[in-house]
Protein backbone atom coordinates (compact mmCIF):
# COMPACT_ATOMS: atom_id res chain seq x y z
CA UNK A 1 0.00 0.00 0.00
CA UNK A 2 1.97 3.18 -1.35
CA UNK A 3 0.53 5.39 0.98
CA UNK A 4 1.40 3.13 4.03
CA UNK A 5 4.99 2.88 2.17
CA UNK A 6 5.39 6.67 2.18
CA UNK A 7 3.94 7.40 5.86
CA UNK A 8 6.79 5.22 7.73
CA UNK A 9 9.51 6.43 5.29
CA UNK A 10 8.47 9.96 6.10
CA UNK A 11 7.28 9.43 9.78
CA UNK A 12 8.98 6.08 10.33
CA UNK A 13 12.14 5.56 13.19
CA UNK A 14 14.73 2.45 12.26
CA UNK A 15 16.29 1.73 16.15
CA UNK A 16 18.99 -0.61 15.94
CA UNK A 17 19.04 -3.58 13.53
CA UNK A 18 16.00 -4.60 13.37
CA UNK A 19 12.68 -2.38 15.50
CA UNK A 20 10.93 0.40 13.38
CA UNK A 21 9.04 2.84 15.40
CA UNK A 22 5.94 4.41 14.36
CA UNK A 23 4.77 5.98 17.00
CA UNK A 24 3.81 8.82 15.35
CA UNK A 25 0.80 7.41 13.65
CA UNK A 26 0.28 3.85 14.35
CA UNK A 27 1.30 3.00 18.35
CA UNK A 28 0.87 5.73 19.93
CA UNK A 29 -0.22 9.13 18.17
CA UNK A 30 -2.70 7.55 15.54
CA UNK A 31 -3.60 9.03 12.29
CA UNK A 32 -7.09 8.57 11.63
CA UNK A 33 -7.86 9.16 8.08
CA UNK A 34 -4.77 6.30 7.42
CA UNK A 35 -6.02 4.14 10.16
CA UNK A 36 -9.51 4.11 7.75
CA UNK A 37 -7.32 3.58 4.98
CA UNK A 38 -6.35 0.34 6.15
CA UNK A 39 -9.37 -0.72 7.54
CA UNK A 40 -10.60 -0.34 4.12
CA UNK A 41 -7.74 -2.02 2.60
CA UNK A 42 -8.57 -5.31 4.45
CA UNK A 43 -12.26 -5.09 4.10
CA UNK A 44 -11.65 -4.81 0.29
CA UNK A 45 -9.26 -7.79 0.63
CA UNK A 46 -11.46 -10.28 2.42
CA UNK A 47 -15.03 -8.24 1.52
CA UNK A 48 -16.16 -11.89 0.17
CA UNK A 49 -14.81 -14.43 2.75
CA UNK A 50 -18.46 -14.46 4.77
CA UNK A 51 -16.15 -13.01 8.11
CA UNK A 52 -18.60 -12.75 10.85
CA UNK A 53 -15.88 -11.14 13.79
CA UNK A 54 -12.51 -9.62 13.92
CA UNK A 55 -10.15 -10.44 16.40
CA UNK A 56 -7.30 -8.19 17.33
CA UNK A 57 -4.70 -7.78 20.49
CA UNK A 58 -4.96 -4.45 22.23
CA UNK A 59 -3.62 -1.64 21.91
CA UNK A 60 -2.36 -0.68 18.28
CA UNK A 61 -4.65 -3.19 16.25
CA UNK A 62 -7.58 -1.90 17.67
CA UNK A 63 -7.86 1.13 15.66
CA UNK A 64 -7.23 -0.54 11.98
CA UNK A 65 -9.22 -2.82 13.53
CA UNK A 66 -12.85 -0.92 14.02
CA UNK A 67 -12.46 0.49 11.06
CA UNK A 68 -12.38 -2.53 9.02
CA UNK A 69 -15.55 -4.18 11.32
CA UNK A 70 -17.11 -0.74 10.35
CA UNK A 71 -16.87 -1.47 6.14
CA UNK A 72 -17.23 -5.52 6.51
CA UNK A 73 -20.11 -4.68 9.41
CA UNK A 74 -18.91 -6.90 11.92
CA UNK A 75 -18.01 -6.58 15.51
CA UNK A 76 -14.11 -6.55 16.75
CA UNK A 77 -13.22 -8.03 19.68
CA UNK A 78 -9.80 -7.24 21.09
CA UNK A 79 -7.36 -10.13 23.41
CA UNK A 80 -5.95 -8.13 26.37
CA UNK A 81 -2.98 -8.72 27.48
CA UNK A 82 -1.80 -9.99 31.07
CA UNK A 83 1.40 -10.01 32.90
CA UNK A 84 0.00 -13.17 34.47
CA UNK A 85 -3.91 -14.47 34.70
CA UNK A 86 -4.83 -16.18 38.09
CA UNK A 87 -8.97 -16.50 37.11
CA UNK A 88 -8.87 -17.82 34.10
CA UNK A 89 -12.82 -19.13 34.01
CA UNK A 90 -14.99 -18.14 30.60
CA UNK A 91 -11.37 -17.38 29.05
CA UNK A 92 -10.11 -18.56 26.01
CA UNK A 93 -6.13 -18.04 26.96
CA UNK A 94 -2.85 -18.51 24.89
CA UNK A 95 0.72 -17.14 25.69
CA UNK A 96 2.82 -14.84 23.83
CA UNK A 97 6.17 -14.64 23.79
CA UNK A 98 7.71 -11.11 22.76
CA UNK A 99 11.32 -11.12 21.49
CA UNK A 100 11.64 -7.48 21.38
CA UNK A 101 10.82 -7.05 24.89
CA UNK A 102 12.10 -10.88 26.09
CA UNK A 103 8.57 -11.07 27.86
CA UNK A 104 5.52 -13.67 27.85
CA UNK A 105 2.09 -12.57 27.93
CA UNK A 106 -0.71 -14.02 28.31
CA UNK A 107 -3.57 -13.05 26.11
CA UNK A 108 -7.40 -13.71 26.51
CA UNK A 109 -10.77 -13.56 25.27
CA UNK A 110 -14.04 -13.91 26.75
CA UNK A 111 -15.86 -17.60 25.46
CA UNK A 112 -18.83 -14.87 25.29
CA UNK A 113 -17.63 -13.47 22.55
CA UNK A 114 -16.30 -15.78 20.05
CA UNK A 115 -17.73 -19.73 19.19
CA UNK A 116 -17.22 -22.39 16.72
CA UNK A 117 -19.92 -20.29 14.36
CA UNK A 118 -17.39 -17.38 13.91
CA UNK A 119 -15.08 -17.07 10.96
CA UNK A 120 -12.77 -14.73 12.05
CA UNK A 121 -10.16 -11.85 10.11
CA UNK A 122 -6.84 -11.91 12.57
CA UNK A 123 -5.77 -7.93 12.64
CA UNK A 124 -2.75 -7.19 14.19
CA UNK A 125 0.01 -3.36 13.38
CA UNK A 126 3.04 -5.88 13.20
CA UNK A 127 3.95 -9.49 12.12
CA UNK A 128 7.95 -10.23 12.91
CA UNK A 129 8.15 -14.11 14.61
CA UNK A 130 4.29 -14.49 14.35
CA UNK A 131 4.05 -14.75 17.95
CA UNK A 132 0.65 -12.58 18.46
CA UNK A 133 -0.80 -14.09 15.39
CA UNK A 134 -0.08 -17.45 16.64
CA UNK A 135 -1.89 -16.65 19.80
CA UNK A 136 -4.88 -15.64 18.85
CA UNK A 137 -4.97 -18.73 15.79
CA UNK A 138 -4.42 -20.94 19.30
CA UNK A 139 -7.97 -19.32 20.77
CA UNK A 140 -9.41 -19.37 17.76
CA UNK A 141 -9.10 -22.81 17.55
CA UNK A 142 -9.79 -23.80 21.52
CA UNK A 143 -13.14 -22.06 20.47
CA UNK A 144 -14.20 -23.93 17.16
CA UNK A 145 -14.08 -20.93 15.20
CA UNK A 146 -12.63 -20.88 11.94
CA UNK A 147 -10.26 -18.43 10.44
CA UNK A 148 -10.34 -16.23 7.08
CA UNK A 149 -7.23 -14.89 7.37
CA UNK A 150 -4.88 -12.65 8.59
CA UNK A 151 -4.77 -8.89 8.12
CA UNK A 152 -1.33 -6.95 9.47
CA UNK A 153 -0.66 -3.32 8.69
CA UNK A 154 3.09 -3.81 8.84
CA UNK A 155 5.32 -6.98 7.84
CA UNK A 156 8.81 -7.68 8.52
CA UNK A 157 9.52 -9.71 5.85
CA UNK A 158 12.77 -10.95 6.54
CA UNK A 159 11.73 -12.69 9.88
CA UNK A 160 9.52 -15.96 9.88
CA UNK A 161 6.43 -15.21 10.31
CA UNK A 162 4.84 -14.98 7.24
CA UNK A 163 5.99 -17.97 5.86
CA UNK A 164 5.27 -20.20 9.34
CA UNK A 165 1.86 -18.91 9.11
CA UNK A 166 1.68 -19.55 5.12
CA UNK A 167 2.98 -23.16 6.04
CA UNK A 168 0.04 -23.53 7.66
CA UNK A 169 -2.47 -22.22 4.98
CA UNK A 170 -3.25 -19.14 5.85
CA UNK A 171 -3.92 -16.25 3.74
CA UNK A 172 -1.96 -13.23 4.97
CA UNK A 173 -2.68 -9.37 3.71
CA UNK A 174 0.11 -7.55 5.13
CA UNK A 175 -0.05 -3.49 3.70
CA UNK A 176 3.63 -2.58 4.01
CA UNK A 177 6.30 -5.51 3.71
CA UNK A 178 9.57 -4.58 4.73
CA UNK A 179 12.42 -6.70 3.11
CA UNK A 180 14.92 -5.20 4.98
CA UNK A 181 16.64 -1.99 7.01
CA UNK A 182 19.62 -0.42 5.32
CA UNK A 183 21.97 1.58 6.75
CA UNK A 184 18.51 3.09 8.66
CA UNK A 185 16.48 3.23 5.93
CA UNK A 186 13.64 1.11 5.34
CA UNK A 187 13.53 -1.17 2.08
CA UNK A 188 10.59 -2.19 1.06
CA UNK A 189 9.76 -6.29 -0.98
CA UNK A 190 9.46 -4.96 -4.60
CA UNK A 191 5.72 -6.43 -5.89
CA UNK A 192 2.74 -5.33 -7.76
CA UNK A 193 -0.11 -5.25 -4.85
CA UNK A 194 0.57 -5.31 -1.15
CA UNK A 195 0.43 -9.08 -0.56
CA UNK B 1 -27.78 9.70 23.16
CA UNK B 2 -30.79 7.57 23.29
CA UNK B 3 -29.25 4.83 20.90
CA UNK B 4 -26.20 4.47 23.56
CA UNK B 5 -28.80 4.76 26.44
CA UNK B 6 -30.65 1.68 24.37
CA UNK B 7 -27.60 -0.24 24.21
CA UNK B 8 -27.02 0.05 27.89
CA UNK B 9 -30.78 -0.95 28.58
CA UNK B 10 -30.57 -3.87 26.20
CA UNK B 11 -26.31 -5.06 26.71
CA UNK B 12 -25.01 -3.59 29.74
CA UNK B 13 -24.97 -5.66 32.58
CA UNK B 14 -24.85 -4.41 36.20
CA UNK B 15 -22.78 -5.79 38.84
CA UNK B 16 -23.11 -5.13 42.97
CA UNK B 17 -23.91 -1.53 43.56
CA UNK B 18 -22.16 0.34 41.41
CA UNK B 19 -20.12 -1.72 38.37
CA UNK B 20 -22.04 -1.45 34.84
CA UNK B 21 -20.29 -4.15 32.38
CA UNK B 22 -20.36 -2.78 29.07
CA UNK B 23 -17.87 -5.49 27.42
CA UNK B 24 -20.50 -6.66 24.51
CA UNK B 25 -20.20 -3.20 22.84
CA UNK B 26 -17.71 -1.00 24.43
CA UNK B 27 -14.83 -2.49 26.77
CA UNK B 28 -13.83 -6.10 24.99
CA UNK B 29 -16.41 -6.85 21.93
CA UNK B 30 -16.04 -3.40 20.30
CA UNK B 31 -19.56 -2.62 18.00
CA UNK B 32 -18.17 0.09 15.07
CA UNK B 33 -21.36 1.52 13.80
CA UNK B 34 -21.50 2.54 17.60
CA UNK B 35 -17.98 3.25 18.40
CA UNK B 36 -18.70 5.89 14.60
CA UNK B 37 -22.05 7.25 16.02
CA UNK B 38 -20.31 8.05 19.65
CA UNK B 39 -17.25 9.65 17.81
CA UNK B 40 -19.70 11.77 15.35
CA UNK B 41 -21.75 12.91 18.71
CA UNK B 42 -18.30 14.42 20.15
CA UNK B 43 -16.73 16.09 17.35
CA UNK B 44 -20.12 17.52 16.63
CA UNK B 45 -20.81 19.06 19.90
CA UNK B 46 -16.85 20.26 20.11
CA UNK B 47 -16.77 21.31 16.35
CA UNK B 48 -15.98 24.79 16.75
CA UNK B 49 -13.90 24.78 19.51
CA UNK B 50 -10.28 24.60 17.33
CA UNK B 51 -9.42 21.76 18.59
CA UNK B 52 -5.82 20.53 17.39
CA UNK B 53 -5.53 16.90 19.45
CA UNK B 54 -8.07 14.47 21.05
CA UNK B 55 -6.04 12.49 23.86
CA UNK B 56 -7.29 9.37 25.85
CA UNK B 57 -6.50 6.81 27.56
CA UNK B 58 -6.02 3.25 26.30
CA UNK B 59 -7.60 0.78 25.92
CA UNK B 60 -11.18 1.32 25.65
CA UNK B 61 -11.17 5.19 24.92
CA UNK B 62 -9.17 4.61 21.94
CA UNK B 63 -12.10 3.56 19.20
CA UNK B 64 -14.43 6.47 19.97
CA UNK B 65 -11.61 8.45 19.80
CA UNK B 66 -10.64 7.54 16.97
CA UNK B 67 -13.91 8.11 14.88
CA UNK B 68 -13.81 11.76 16.86
CA UNK B 69 -10.55 12.32 15.35
CA UNK B 70 -11.63 11.50 12.13
CA UNK B 71 -14.66 13.58 12.03
CA UNK B 72 -12.24 16.90 13.67
CA UNK B 73 -9.89 16.10 11.38
CA UNK B 74 -7.45 15.98 14.31
CA UNK B 75 -4.86 13.04 15.61
CA UNK B 76 -5.22 10.89 18.56
CA UNK B 77 -2.67 10.19 21.15
CA UNK B 78 -3.79 7.31 23.67
CA UNK B 79 -1.60 7.73 27.19
CA UNK B 80 -0.12 4.26 28.00
CA UNK B 81 -0.50 2.52 31.39
CA UNK B 82 2.13 1.18 33.49
CA UNK B 83 2.02 -1.00 36.67
CA UNK B 84 5.15 1.32 36.99
CA UNK B 85 7.48 3.72 35.38
CA UNK B 86 11.44 3.72 35.70
CA UNK B 87 12.61 5.82 32.63
CA UNK B 88 10.40 8.59 32.61
CA UNK B 89 12.66 10.72 29.85
CA UNK B 90 10.73 12.43 27.69
CA UNK B 91 7.37 11.64 28.81
CA UNK B 92 4.69 13.21 30.76
CA UNK B 93 3.59 11.47 33.66
CA UNK B 94 0.46 11.21 36.14
CA UNK B 95 -0.29 8.85 38.67
CA UNK B 96 -3.92 7.70 38.20
CA UNK B 97 -6.55 5.41 41.01
CA UNK B 98 -8.78 3.15 40.26
CA UNK B 99 -11.32 3.02 42.88
CA UNK B 100 -13.01 -0.45 41.08
CA UNK B 101 -9.52 -2.29 41.25
CA UNK B 102 -7.88 -0.22 44.12
CA UNK B 103 -4.66 -0.19 42.08
CA UNK B 104 -2.58 2.89 41.01
CA UNK B 105 -1.53 3.11 37.50
CA UNK B 106 0.92 5.47 35.95
CA UNK B 107 -0.25 6.96 32.44
CA UNK B 108 2.69 8.46 30.19
CA UNK B 109 2.21 10.63 27.17
CA UNK B 110 5.47 11.15 24.49
CA UNK B 111 6.76 14.78 24.78
CA UNK B 112 7.07 14.60 21.11
CA UNK B 113 2.83 14.39 21.00
CA UNK B 114 1.94 16.99 23.08
CA UNK B 115 2.88 20.64 23.08
CA UNK B 116 1.57 24.02 24.32
CA UNK B 117 0.81 25.08 20.73
CA UNK B 118 -2.09 22.12 21.13
CA UNK B 119 -5.47 22.40 21.75
CA UNK B 120 -7.19 18.95 23.55
CA UNK B 121 -10.28 17.39 23.63
CA UNK B 122 -10.26 15.05 26.18
CA UNK B 123 -12.21 11.47 25.28
CA UNK B 124 -12.45 8.44 27.66
CA UNK B 125 -14.74 5.67 28.10
CA UNK B 126 -16.12 5.91 31.77
CA UNK B 127 -16.43 9.20 34.30
CA UNK B 128 -17.07 7.78 37.28
CA UNK B 129 -14.84 9.48 40.71
CA UNK B 130 -12.49 11.30 37.43
CA UNK B 131 -9.47 9.94 38.21
CA UNK B 132 -8.36 9.04 34.46
CA UNK B 133 -9.98 12.82 33.26
CA UNK B 134 -7.84 14.23 36.18
CA UNK B 135 -4.87 12.20 35.68
CA UNK B 136 -5.00 13.52 31.35
CA UNK B 137 -5.51 16.94 32.81
CA UNK B 138 -2.23 16.94 34.94
CA UNK B 139 -0.71 15.56 31.80
CA UNK B 140 -2.06 18.48 29.49
CA UNK B 141 -1.04 21.22 32.24
CA UNK B 142 2.58 19.64 32.30
CA UNK B 143 2.83 20.15 28.70
CA UNK B 144 1.11 24.02 28.80
CA UNK B 145 -1.37 22.62 26.61
CA UNK B 146 -5.00 24.00 26.53
CA UNK B 147 -8.07 21.92 27.04
CA UNK B 148 -11.19 22.10 25.10
CA UNK B 149 -13.36 19.71 27.17
CA UNK B 150 -14.33 16.41 27.96
CA UNK B 151 -16.23 13.57 26.14
CA UNK B 152 -17.42 10.81 27.91
CA UNK B 153 -19.15 7.95 27.04
CA UNK B 154 -20.79 6.55 30.41
CA UNK B 155 -20.80 9.00 33.05
CA UNK B 156 -21.86 7.71 36.91
CA UNK B 157 -23.58 10.53 37.50
CA UNK B 158 -23.88 9.00 40.95
CA UNK B 159 -20.33 9.67 41.90
CA UNK B 160 -18.11 12.68 42.23
CA UNK B 161 -16.13 13.02 38.69
CA UNK B 162 -18.47 15.27 36.83
CA UNK B 163 -18.79 17.56 39.55
CA UNK B 164 -15.13 17.87 40.68
CA UNK B 165 -14.33 18.57 36.79
CA UNK B 166 -17.36 21.26 36.43
CA UNK B 167 -15.70 22.59 39.75
CA UNK B 168 -12.77 23.66 37.57
CA UNK B 169 -14.21 24.95 34.84
CA UNK B 170 -14.19 22.07 32.44
CA UNK B 171 -17.04 21.87 29.69
CA UNK B 172 -18.17 17.95 29.87
CA UNK B 173 -20.31 16.23 27.70
CA UNK B 174 -21.19 12.31 28.44
CA UNK B 175 -23.23 10.58 26.12
CA UNK B 176 -24.81 8.70 28.45
CA UNK B 177 -25.36 9.63 32.21
CA UNK B 178 -26.59 7.22 34.99
CA UNK B 179 -28.30 8.36 37.99
CA UNK B 180 -28.55 5.37 39.80
CA UNK B 181 -29.24 1.58 39.71
CA UNK B 182 -32.16 0.55 40.93
CA UNK B 183 -32.72 -3.46 41.52
CA UNK B 184 -29.88 -4.40 38.94
CA UNK B 185 -32.03 -1.39 36.39
CA UNK B 186 -30.15 1.37 34.75
CA UNK B 187 -31.83 4.44 35.22
CA UNK B 188 -30.54 7.55 33.63
CA UNK B 189 -30.30 11.13 34.04
CA UNK B 190 -33.74 12.63 32.09
CA UNK B 191 -32.28 15.75 30.34
CA UNK B 192 -33.17 17.31 26.90
CA UNK B 193 -30.51 16.22 24.65
CA UNK B 194 -27.43 14.48 26.33
CA UNK B 195 -25.73 16.72 28.48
Amino acid sequence: MKLLEERILKDGTVLGKDVLKVDNFLNHQIDPVLMQELGNAFADYFADRNITKILTVETSGIAPAVFAGLALGVPVVFARKHKSLTLTDNLYCASVYSFTKNTTNEIAISKNFLSSEDHVLLIDDFLANGQAATGLIDICQQAEASIAGIGIVIEKSFQRGRQELEAQGFDILSLARIRAFENGIVQFVEEEGSR
